[in-house]
């Protein structure tokens, strides 16, 4: 288990391209025990209001920030990650290490910051991240590479104890939906 | 490990509004071991183009296929997958099973179809799939579902055995990007 606090920072984002790709980056972010989600490129609004509606609804909501100066922010997340020590950032990029090799070898007790290209991502970015990991060295989706990414991280952990604050709560069912609204409780 | 085909059913895709999505999940199935993708609602030449050009340049190119009558696809797949034998469905759903509890339950002597939802799943889908499971129950993401389960279902296997026949071949790098063009070598 990490100690630290988990952030994604989401690279490039186009709002009339990407507002579904990132969106889903989000919600993995927030369902796979990330805490803070950070976006690069355009501001997106509405997007942010989705994510927070998530959260609201289901608990654990994620804080959501856009960076003008994705660079900056991740130098400054290297140097001092917001708790006086310095943090740790790992790129997820099909170019890089096995993830099931690499996440071993992470240290645990620094915050941890997730950073998830576009198409076109800086050299900066492999130089500056003190880890660059594949998810299978195919080319695939950046959603499924964090949403793997985070699960072996956690230790493919159950994450029903995060939710336990959340409104709705959706019991697992083997048939139909079964969703619990705690509000309506007598 | 499975004996059999692996295949994917994305129901209801959109045209306009899914591409990148459905794109990923099509990805998705190629890298983490599916073998055959069929696409229910829109037809969309265009991104079937996109999966068969990533097929030819990184080897072992999926299926793809669109269907007409998924409910129809989905019944028969049941009944016979193709073998003359039953067919194994199970359907992706924040609302059904643990995947790893649910996992070592599923039988692994047959074809396996596995049926990824999109906005509005009908109640058939829930019924006539042998297990619904979800990869945890917390709203993310279609792409991230079918990439964990994919993985989990294939033991967390390292995929590169299954991709050797490429033309392009990425090797694991802690930085920077390494790629082998196998038709450029003397």
């Amino acid at each position: 288990m990490s100690g630290g606090r988990i952030a994604v920072l989401r690279l490039g984002h186009r709002k009339g391209r990407d507002p579904r790709i990132t969106t889903h980056l989000g919600l993995v972010a927030r369902a796979f025990g990330a805490d803070e989600f950070y976006l690069a490129g355009d501001e997106d609004v509405e997007m942010f209001a989705t994510l927070a509606a998530v959260g609201e609804r289901f608990g654990s909501p994620l804080k959501l920030e856009h960076v003008k100066s994705p660079m900056g922010f991740l130098k400054r997340w290297i140097r001092d990650s917001g708790s006086g020590v310095e943090g740790l950032a790992t790129h997820l990029t099909m170019y890089g290490e096995r993830f099931r090799d690499a996440i071993p070898q992470m240290p645990r007790d620094r915050d941890l910051l997730v950073v998830v290209g576009g198409s076109k991502v800086p050299a900066e970015v492999f130089e500056h991240c003190q880890f660059n990991i594949a998810i299978g060295n195919q080319p695939h989706s950046e959603v499924a590479a964090l949403a793997l990414f985070l699960d072996e991280w956690g230790g493919n952990l159950d994450m029903a104890e995060k939710f336990k604050e959340g409104r709705l709560e959706i019991i697992p069912a083997k048939q139909g939906k079964v969703v619990i609204d705690h509000d309506e409780e007598s």
